[in-house]
């Protein structure tokens, strides 16, 4: 391809993709396709000659836009969004012709070093404090997903605690003595986390090699983790003669968007030596972004001062593409003593910093008087068919529909205190069946989970098409299907 | 940014990204920047306004483009390619437009379909057998990196080995007491890898919180790993009561492209029960594209029957963006039962698919007959200032400059045998030296290692805008400078 092919082609792209943004909103939000679609569509083998672009694009269109869940539509309000913008697509056109694997700075400076920079100014931005900051002892480091970050602070975690046992110990680096003895000890470590955290933290556990205990949550605590909860764990394993080592505590929970006592849990921890020695993480991976919002700024100085290693995607609410998860460390050290080899932690730079530096922020300010509550107002207006499960927060939405034969089970809110839905295998199947009547019909994509075992729906519409309409239009197709589906049960 | 800003910038961008690739050959391949140089450059703190595009774009040329390493420069000669063309940047566009973290068959079908796909293709392309396509048990999913694929499948066979070994001392899953046992035979764990292996393999280990023994190679063996050496690993590994679970075997490694003694190998490990269950894995990262050539095609039938699985980048040779490192398993179960979760192994299906229709073979077949082994004739033709360390292979050459004192200790090849190189002190620093003067001036950029205690160069030449002229202008400047380094020596 040439440079005037590559010209034409890609003027043709930018066509196409403008369209593709445009048309967005009349869009299904769920691709019709079965399972296998593709298979019949395209040759069984690669192929030998090398084709037109023209005819490459007229199978974008035919064989995969038919085939896409659009992540971007308003009308995708399950999960957290995953944000695409014209400023992220330009970044990434950058960082796809600058492509360097920048594993050291010689291997490309600029990207070494705007990396270093772009973190800087987001620390600023969330209020972390100095220590996480390059210029201090932390820094910061781009990774490709939460799930990326947190595997990589667990796994950091075990090291620096199985070695710092075995130092302990007397034993000297690099003997068989202390390979034997670190081991051992790391087949005592268990890391921590409640169980509304992402399965990135038990995941991150699996793949370090080490144990894994959750903590209970419950509804009547809004679903965050407490310091009694977790203090039980703790003392459970050190009767069982486990170590734990590593704690993730979430700003933001995939089920309902709740934040763990941070404070509490940290007074906590500082009670013992040992549990002092816990490397303490907080995922952020949605939430985070609300940290650069005045009235959110406070969050961060609950556990900031306490926490060995932060996390939060720009790709979900700050306007920068898939994949831009910022992970943030108190000791950099912390790091590279336990992965021994230079990380090559450095892509995407360009994309983040051109993002950045056109609208980054209009990703949440643009919302903040927009659809951040609408929902969960609307669902409040509508208290004879649905109660609130979760407290709202950061535009997510947690509810389900009432069981019309239940008595007084409403979700009567009082100065912000919602009364506890009690479990009811009513109200669960009622619930699950308006959830899968709305996702069969595509118009809008939202998500289901299981919170203290009360099935429920969630709702969340902060994407960067999020607008009052939308969410309007989605509440009307719920109440819509919840009508329908009581009509049916009667 | 509104969709006329977004089409007048990308339209800037596209003729940006051509002139840089235009003017590719002229710039220098290595930056002149000093460590920090950007830091002074940029604003303390993230931009509080939206800025223009043109303004950024401005910021771009004068403040990133100073800092960048030219990886596609074919003046690049150092560590492996890194390739990029014109279509890989239309994959890549469309690629960021239809962001889809498609971590479920729904969250986008098409992404899912398309990966599982195109990975049969590379499969067939490489002559893999049967069992490694989705067809079959086994299967291919995309990961950023060899670096990752390598950890992954570390972490998978630790997984399969202790839970296997648990299993067999009657164990029951999901009880205290196999959690217990599983991680006691964890402790156990050796991965094994040859003294050549990229640092992946122990990083992986390290990552996976196992032991990791390496086994030596010899210049005599053209550092290749051969069965002998790798059984007084084994048998020692045995001695000390520890338990082989992972070898990682090389199809070309990073210092000198050897690929290890397959079909050995496999036949030793075939001798005892416990080393059948060592999860056998082959690093191609760079070489591995070879085996889409004829010449090539045969390299795969000595190991393809006998591994767990196969790991080769298409961003290094075979002109797709980074990050595309295919990995490929036997048993797709392997992978699945040790994560438990369903990972998001799903990106950059687009980039791959563009890029391979378009012209990805060219990648290879262009090279077929040109700088793939000029260079090691030019070498060759000067036996009175280089001599041959390592057999030439896929492009690259490693070579040392000659003590002028030295007796008979030439690169006298008879046969294709290379006459072994004693290790030599003054070699080493004229050879040292002569690496570091040529760098320094950054018109080519190369690369040094230490090979069986001997210092040695490396010159790869296999980007797409490689060659034969580069090759002897660089050829040229290594000989100039070898010539002014002697002459300062005397």
């Amino acid at each position: 391809m040439d440079q005037s092919q590559f010209r034409a082609a890609a003027h043709s792209a930018i066509d196409d993709i403008i369209s593709h943004f445009d048309s967005m909103p009349e869009k299904r939000v769920l691709p019709t396709v079965e399972p296998g679609y593709l298979r019949s569509l395209v040759p069984e083998n690669p192929p030998d000659e090398p084709e037109e672009w023209a005819a490459i694009q007229k199978d974008i269109d035919s064989k995969i836009k038919p085939g896409l869940t659009h992540w971007q539509s308003p009308n995708f309000m399950a999960y957290f969004p995953a944000g695409v913008t014209y400023p992220s697509i330009l970044g990434e056109m950058y960082s796809a012709t600058f492509n360097a694997p920048a594993f050291n700075w010689l291997c490309s400076p600029a990207c070494t070093e705007l990396e270093t920079i772009v973190m800087d100014w987001m620390a600023k931005a969330f209020g972390l404090p100095e220590c996480f900051l390059s210029s201090s002892k932390g820094g910061g480091v781009i990774q490709n997903s939460a799930s990326d970050a947190i595997a990589t602070v667990i796994t950091a975690a075990r090291e620096r605690r199985a070695r710092e046992l075995a130092l302990a110990d007397g034993m000297e680096e690099d003997t068989p003595e202390y390979e034997d003895r670190k081991i051992e000890h790391q087949g005592k470590l268990v890391a921590i986390a409640s169980d509304q955290t992402h399965s990135s933290a038990a995941k991150g556990a699996l793949i370090a090699g080490t144990r894994f205990r959750s903590v209970q949550t419950q509804l009547v605590d809004n679903m965050e983790m407490t310091a009694p909860r977790l203090r039980k764990v703790l003392e459970k394993c050190e009767e069982s003669g486990l170590i734990p080592y590593h704690l993730t505590m979430t700003l933001g929970t995939t089920n309902s968007c709740s934040m763990d006592r941070y404070a509490e849990i940290l007074a906590l921890l500082s009670e013992k030596p040992e549990w002092q020695r816990i490397w303490v993480h907080v995922d952020a991976a949605y939430a985070g972004a609300s940290l650069i919002t005045e009235e959110c700024s406070h969050i961060a100085k609950n556990f900031a001062e306490g926490v060995d290693s932060f996390n939060m995607n720009m790709h979900k609410w700050l306007l920068v593409n898939f994949d831009a998860s910022l992970l943030f460390v108190r000791n950099r050290v912390d790091l590279t003593n336990a992965f021994d080899m230079t990380p090559a932690y450095l892509r995407n730079a360009y994309s983040d910093s051109g993002a950045l530096r056109l609208e980054w922020h209009e990703g949440i300010y643009s919302q903040d008087h927009g659809p951040w509550n609408i929902y969960a107002d609307l669902i409040r207006g509508r208290s004879d068919l649905f109660e609130i499960v979760t407290k709202p927060a950061f535009g997510l939405t947690v509810f389900r529909v009432k069981n019309p034969q239940a008595t007084t089970n409403g979700s009567h809110e009082t100065n912000g205190t919602i009364a506890l839905c009690k479990r009811d295998k009513e109200s669960d199947s009622l619930t699950k069946k308006v959830y899968e009547l709305v996702n069969s019909r595509g118009e809008i994509f939202i998500t289901s989970t299981v919170i203290d075992g009360v099935y429920v729906i969630r709702v969340v519409s902060t994407n960067p098409m999020a607008e009052e309409k939308y969410v309007r239009n989605a509440f009307d197709i719920i109440v819509r299907t919840t009508e329908e589906v009581l009509q049916q049960e009667t």
